[in-house]
């Protein structure tokens, strides 16, 4: 699994384009997974996406990639309480990139706290889909 | 779906009549259920009815009715911490009411926030099983 | 007094119709205690309407109606810090029901807490005018 | 007013008998007062005794015994939030002595915390109706 | 009621000029008042004053002020908690300036905070009877 | 022991008379508890003086007082975090009276809170020596 | 179910040996159960052992159980607040025993609270996998 | 320096015109200096103006002032957290009036608290430009 | 003495079986201290016990101490705030397990937080006197 | 300057490569500050690189590139207490990235808020140097 | 007295050079003491030591030197949380020096507070054994 | 650099002598710098003396120093806030000692915290201008 990326996203991802578009633009969840593999196969990586509203589900997805190149995690909501995933993530070999499409520091206070932040190699947050095109150009040439 | 109303319940309301009933009485919730969709058909409503103890299944219901008539939820201790159900309330076109059995704001002080209030219509608690049927006649005649 | 029920109103309520009515409608305070009335007499009930910009006077009415069959209150601002008033209430047999027109959790954090919640039988709020007449319709076949 | 003392009863006091006998006892104010005076009157002292639910009537009284030989004031559920009473209290000469009833360092926390102490003389809580006794043989023999 | 200016004075500031003379002054309140009135006219504006130590008769006050060209409350000790005061003057068209004779943000921590300002156009606080007279002249050539 | 109260006092109190003259008074601690003793035995109570800068001997002699008349306690600055006395005065018979000498409300912010408050029958604090005689006025005539 | 034990282990438990084995040891999960079961059957207990990522699951076993001898439930991180557990343990009839392997008042402070301590029997933290066989070890002889 | 009134302006205010014109309006700095030297003058008072977006050398401009009839700041975002510039006004002999053009109780909560406000004359906010003249005639006729 | 075992009680267990027997049961110290040397003993283990009502005699307890094989430590009241103790522990080479009779968890709120806790190698709490038995297990076989 | 990049370094960055070399690499400023502008160079983008250790001089470069592209500002310390940076950011009209070479989420917990990041397009930290190339590319084909 | 200084110690310091030498060294107390009176001689001065583990022993020390020349104190733990050594020192007219060998303000935030400094002339802390003669050379030529 | 000393003073000191001498003393700081140099050479030191109201310049300063002997430094108000200045300190490779000549922890809360303690080797404060000379002395015979 040493070429492998994983890109998942948590609770209410799925609804991306249907959802809030002025905070998350229109563009489904489907578009952005496609755009995503493009780049990671330009790039020589195997790209796997998933998508779970369930944070069981998400802990499995973490622990069936444990020794994988690196993830691209947006956690949702579950990102300001979930201290199972933080766990997860720290379970973890692989290298874990948290990523936010909208600003997160700058939206209601309870999202500025991120209790998966301090696991994680580093966080982009507030640049729409580019932030998950930016975390994988991160783990490129390291 | 303009003329369904969802009942959704959250974690161990399933053990209604069993659980603790000084507090929450003695009806099982699929009595409840019943005088809660007879009193809908009463009113020409078609009433769907869930429960479930996951987070994610919970959020699973609430995107299936995205725009029905309107949601009644009583998301039992998941009100007091999960955000990923207030993002979920918020991403969808169907408007929610907030229900409680018991008077949140009478008992432990962990339970006088609900994160899922402010995306809500509004809250009615503490009124037993009759809190269902208020918030059902709230949706009428609007 | 055992047929009586008070439509209690505390401080501003007596501008309703002229104040803020993005938040809090057109309609005003004496509209809404008619359609009060006239839904009470419709179950054999007997409505006590009153409202005072004064804790004081609020406190006096809640005295002076002691052993009543219900009380719906809507005590304004003085909810979030009259510790009189819930000092009056848990001093009287008559069973109180908080109302809000807004939905006071989806307001300014300090409208989140409400300090005579814990001694009223429950609370319903963000029905607009609807929040007294689902109070009213709660105090019935109990 | 040299040889006058003011007894103060606040909010709901005016109850007292009728109010959650297990916490303030089954003596009603009236008696209290009468006790009071009785006790005042053999140390050769004139006593006035008062009560009102509004806290403007309240910091009337106060202003109307600016010089008074002293003040007993159980200031009820106001203890906890009137700093216009506490303003009072600080604006006048006499000497105030804060009673409770009941021992409210043991009750809710919100009880515990007094914003007139810091301008009162002493405090007294917890002996029942002999706290105001306590409250007058502080005044004697100064 | 284009043309009038409303002076309003909350709790204990009838007794300016008896109280706490090493904070508030000298002055009495009455002198205060003429000397406003005398501005006011001088500037061809009608000038009401009122004063109360009752949290209801001052939201009276500004209610029955509903339209007229400003007002200069100085809420004494109601600043810091009376959140009915404060909804009472976003609940009217004068736009209301907020005035202090000492300076409060100088004085016990718990007098910093003022719950009415973020309603009030402004404040203005620590110039002693001249804070009354700078809001006035605030209300010119608008 | 049915007829003995302990005059139990606590860390720096043997310092009375030395200590601070402007808040403690020039009283000893040996002339307050002579005074003590002489009016306990005019009503005929047999009263015990101990004092220790130790919480250990303050627990040891609550224990040795385990089911005595009442106790006079004035634990100092013990009062503000000695939960072992707190624990200790829940475990005796004896009522416990908290008293203190200066209005400890007055003061700091850290001696606003007492630890043992709420297990003690009542609280009396102000009046200087005459707290004590206060406090063994109230074991009187229950 | 009177002889049953349930051995009930939250996320990320399942890769104890592969996770952060500085902090929880080199034996897997299989490995504990294994040992687990010889112990409870060398008392005559019967005892089944359950493991899962998702609250719901959890949830769900719980009542699965609802009378059994006692449980005894290692909830990982979810210990930190997962209110529903809370609830699900308050609900049941069975005795519930919370064990973590590692000392959870010596690590980050978001670890010193749980949740459902206040709902459970006791608790047993900091000896590794023998914190298992300290809680079965509490069931016996009660 | 008996006759000089300094006005001072802190960070960002040199922008006034170009930045955030909904809250700051469309005055330029410049021209609000003008208006200032020129009611100054009208008065027979020297105006010094003087504005800078660092920490220090606003320090500087008040210790050159140090004993000059009065300064008007608006210390701008320094305001809430520099201890600097308020132990630089307590060190000076020259009075200093807090100023600020819009109604800082009014914006976000961190805006709320001036550090500087204890040891200024008063405060003046909310009044735009006009803020600036309020401070100066407060200055006069003392 | 590597072979021993310190047992060591804070303030107010020497009242067990007097004190509050619905929390700590009717058994005294005296007799628990037997069952725990008697336990030991069958496991070649020799048992010191000691208890006291001063932390400065605990803390030459442990002092004394300082290199045994183990320390079953209930501190009482203590453990909630003697950081001497806390530091005490850190000093010595002995391990120390932490116990509680009831179950510290489900108390009061301050009985929440254990300042020996993170110096300890793991806590038992809620098992009544079984809770010695535990610890002493735990020390077995390591 | 519709094809500028500002990038914007605060204090103590100009010791990058001496200062904690295992939290920010080797790498000196000027190393950085080259590899900027050749990417910068080679998408067609003119960049300006600036650094200080002042907040004053930081406020005015960012008001001297007032309409420029975009802006990379790491402000260092000043990240986490400086609004005056906060209101110049909200003044320009230049969109600006917040980068920091460390994942300033997982180090002190005064590092984890930053009171610039409401005002800025997004947050990148935790890449290192690479930090500063992902914000440019986030600029690109926007 | 006038020519006494004396040292103080608090609990655990009896342990110094077996204690956690890395951060408190390896002399023993007896060492430290040892080269305080050579200094203390060589000035002219009478040194007393004293150490206790007992914070009624160490008040009884500080009021045996109720007016000597001046008094060097560790508290150790005490510092952080005993008032009541904090009321003994303000109720003796020697002065006091707080010294620490650590720097308290570099390890955990709990001892980051001291209730004792208020009282103290100063605090010296961080300088290991040093700290103990910087003391000492304070009170000389004062 | 090896033999150099720095003193280096923050906002405010440069007024020492004209700045509130009842808390700061009637020298000034170039006296205070003379007497320092004096027995620095007495010790065979090169001292240099620099101060600064301006955040920048110290760092600047503190950087020029980055591996001299020692850093005597008062940062004034900048102590409390000054997180970039603490930065500066933990990025040079000279031994800072923090220095005060009031006792900051007897003075108002906010100066009870010093951000920048530690990354000091240690804190001296409250024996006016001798303070500078402890530290001095403190960085001999190391």
């Amino acid at each position: 699994m040493e070429n492998t990326i994983l890109l998942l996203n948590g609770p209410n991802l799925n609804l991306l384009g249907k959802r809030e578009p002025t905070i998350y633009g229109s563009q489904t969840l489907t578009e952005i997974e496609g755009q995503f593999v493009e780049i990671g196969s330009s790039h020589g990586l195997q790209v796997v996406c998933a998508q779970s509203n369930s944070e069981g589900a998400l802990i499995d997805a973490l622990h069936a990639h444990f020794s994988c190149k690196g993830i691209v995690l947006n956690a949702g909501a579950l990102t300001h309480y979930s201290i199972a995933i933080r766990d997860a993530i720290a379970s973890i070999e692989a290298p874990v990139i948290e990523v936010h499409m909208s600003n997160i520091h700058a939206r209601e206070s309870f999202r500025h706290t991120s209790v998966i932040a301090p696991v994680c190699r580093g966080q982009i947050s507030g640049f729409g889909s580019k932030s998950y095109e930016l975390a994988l150009l991160a783990f490129l040439n390291e």
